[in-house]
């Protein structure tokens, strides 16, 4: 166990405020935004790549394991320690400095540790952003690790295709340093080492620093509601959209019905974009957006919008039910505020699930059919990314089911949707959360045993010491 | 060496076609598309994933070394069996099987040996493309092996970013075949291993089968040369098209005279755009095109980019020198014709290198300015992706100095270039191409040793047997 001369060596390598571990203190580090409650022997927080390795450096050469932790806003208790007290907590707070942006290169240079929000709001000032988005606010050291996607990567894509260089901290006795930190945009001279550490939960090696693309803030915006005439409709109209709008659409998300409730009833100051009517079973939330300057005598993206879903409306068979433009700002808050109001609904049982773009509405109608059979009472609350084939699938238990906490409950319903998921629609069970102690044994359970066996090799090879809460 | 009885048990694997070793049949697969000329044992044609597995099994536990190679059109010695003699080819060029396009999804599987030629005929059919747009018709195992950007790649991205499966088999005694064929776009249960086999010249495995994501077909384009006042003007200008044009901005490449006037010289059909007046000492080629429907009244692209290019002229101080919308056939024909152009114009010692955006024309502007004092009577014919940071750098020994085929001196050109590049630059060595013959000591001279170290590693326990021109 760690003792007070460990602390004491470990203080010295960071100075008294990077280190942490009076009960008080460590209680937020231990905490994971929905699930977790873990115990940690402390947190050190560096401020600097150097620090990080020298962290490292000491905890493997002691067999100290270490959680990274970066916003810690994940769901699959990838950032948290287990309740063990034995392992500490690698916090990248503060490693929130360097901001060296090449405005001709559209790339700017960053400590991990910034916010995703911070680097937007600098950027901003620049007429540019990192097109990640998402309705958290994690650091940007845990979105390499989790390579998130969020509600646009049907223009922008997902981290990895947005991130140029990594600095890297390894688990080895040395704490080596690998600086991985390019700024070009093409270049094959080797295996990308980069790509080891996107998705893989801060396993192979703590990033740093980062050098990302960043893309320009568009000028003009405008969403709208769709309501489709029925699911099955749903793929022809994300074609069609494609077809009509090209590079101008930017989302195309999904909101069950259930979902948009909760999230009214959880923030009373949302309006309801339905007026007083009822909230439809499923509806789009689609965005087009436009970067380029707009020119003399041009239609505004609203009107143009319109009259696209207008042609829709006129000319494809009843693909829509109803569809109408609403101002952004509205729509975009409704959105973002699903997941904080699905997990005030009741106890939630969220999945992170991603299909073919054809198979996603085909899932959820078995779910729709099957769970109230399988599972009576519980609520189906999902939302997505409809453009991209993802699915945050919900779950709720409702407050006064005597199913509240049964644990037993819950791994029942996560073996049976799991196993619809990859089994039958050879879908993932992480679309953008990556790998925790959460869903390790469905890794355990999917990963080709020559591709365990591989990832177990690579681990050993780059960071043998006990770094992160899975087992690769 | 190999003898009568190890082509006879190749025989039995592939049949009688899928096995050549009359030196005429073999002599096209021994011959690189610009550099190489090496002898092959033998030229293995499978046709299927099975028939992959079963040659690379017995190769690797008979010893015997095999090169991949696909459509054979790189330029790094990668394809192409050294002068031994006792390498055999595994050929990608019967794997043009199966094409399932699926709509929705924006996707298609198919076999690693199809031509990009042949995949875009087919798709083309839907109003889909795989966006990777190349001068040359490589295979598509080749375009993930070097993971190959392009002239399009500031719109696109390259090949990894649009590579969503692969099915691959390693140089283990089992043959093992990897079942990497994910159609989903997100998806994060841990190491992305398909990352391991783009762009590295086909060493850590045999790709057999992709899934690849598909665009739309832009409906209207329109193309421009621009002559910018100066090199240094030259990032401004790009910022300003990416200001005014937004994602409607699908090219930015750089021409210098020397390669223009070369490809004018070798194909005469092609008209010189300038006229008869005289080609300028750099040009860019940009193109802008629209995927989306064109709606009433709404302007068309030539007319939208002249009115772009106007106000660039009027509004920026002088960016530019002279610019004139022309037809995308003709000026895309020039710029396709330009590898072949300056090949014709002697001997070429080209470089595939990458810089920072704001780097690329500093570099070129030292290249212009030392390689006349340090290599006198070389001539420059550089043109590649300005948009991106890519630049083609081809060097002319002409036909009638006493160098051309002086290989100390190409060493010695390479080893400066090469020099300035990495050191100075911190650009890359090779930038679509990846790693061949022609460029591995390079590869041994700028990869930090660790990260050599863990390639080894990786490639012991992914892909012992001897594959591929490459030593990770």
């Amino acid at each position: 166990m760690i003792d007070a001369r460990h602390i004491a060596a470990l203080r010295g390598l960071v100075g008294e405020k990077g280190l942490l571990d009076k009960p008080a203190d460590i209680a937020a580090y231990e905490t994971g935004a929905r699930y977790d409650r873990g115990r940690a022997a402390f947190v050190a927080r560096p401020t600097s790549t150097a620090e990080v390795s020298a962290v490292v450096s000491w905890c493997v050469r002691n067999s100290i394991a270490l959680i990274p932790q970066s916003g810690n806003t994940g769901l699959v208790s990838a950032s948290t320690p287990d309740m063990s007290g034995a392992q500490g907590v690698l916090s990248l707070d503060r490693m929130t400095g360097g901001f060296e942006l090449d405005q001709v290169n559209r790339t700017v240079r960053t400590g991990a540790g910034m916010c995703l929000s911070d680097l937007n709001a600098k950027l901003g000032e620049y007429g540019l952003f990192f097109p990640v988005d998402l309705g958290a606010d994690p650091r940007l050291g845990g979105m390499i690790a989790t390579n998130t996607g969020g509600s646009r990567f049907l223009r922008y894509g997902d981290v990895r295709r947005n991130t140029l260089g990594l600095t890297v901290v390894l688990a080895d006795e040395a704490g080596t340093v690998l600086d991985l930190s390019s700024q070009l945009r093409k270049n094959n001279t080797g295996v990308d080492w980069k790509q080891l550490f996107i998705g893989t939960s801060g396993a192979f090696g703590v990033v740093t620093e980062c050098v990302l693309n960043l893309e320009p803030l568009p000028r003009q915006t405008a969403t709208a509601l769709l309501v489709p005439s029925s699911s099955q409709t749903i793929p022809a109209l994300l074609t069609a959209m494609e077809d009509a709008l090209g590079s101008y659409l930017s989302a195309f998300e999904g909101m069950s019905g259930n979902a948009v409730r909760a999230a009214l009833e959880h923030v009373p100051s949302l309006r309801n974009p339905f007026g007083r009517g009822v909230v439809p079973d499923f509806v789009i939330l689609t965005e087009v957006s436009r970067i380029n300057a707009p020119r003399k005598g041009e239609q505004k993206l609203d009107a143009a919008l319109e009259e696209v879903l207008a042609a829709i409306w006129e000319n494809e068979d009843a693909l829509l039910a109803d569809a109408f433009v609403g101002p952004p700002s509205e729509l975009w808050a409704l959105r973002h505020v699903l997941s904080e109001g699905v997990k005030h609904a009741g106890r939630l049982i969220a999945f992170d699930l991603s299909f073919s773009r054809g198979d996603i509405m085909r899932f959820l109608d078995r779910m729709k059919a099957e769970i109230p059979q399988r599972f009576p009472g519980i609520t189906i609350c999902d939302f997505g990314h409809v453009g991209d084939g993802g699915v945050h699938l919900n779950l709720v238990v409702a407050k006064d089911d005597p199913r509240l906490a049964d644990e037993a409950f819950e791994a029942a319903l996560r073996e049976w949707v799991f196993s619809v998921c990859v089994e039958d629609f050879q879908g993932s069970f992480s679309a953008e959360h990556a790998i925790g102690r959460k869903n390790q044994s469905f890794y355990d359970r999917y990963t080709p045993a020559k591709l365990r066996r591989l990832a177990a090799a690579l681990k050993a090879e780059a960071s043998p010491g006990p770094l992160g809460s899975v087992a690769f």
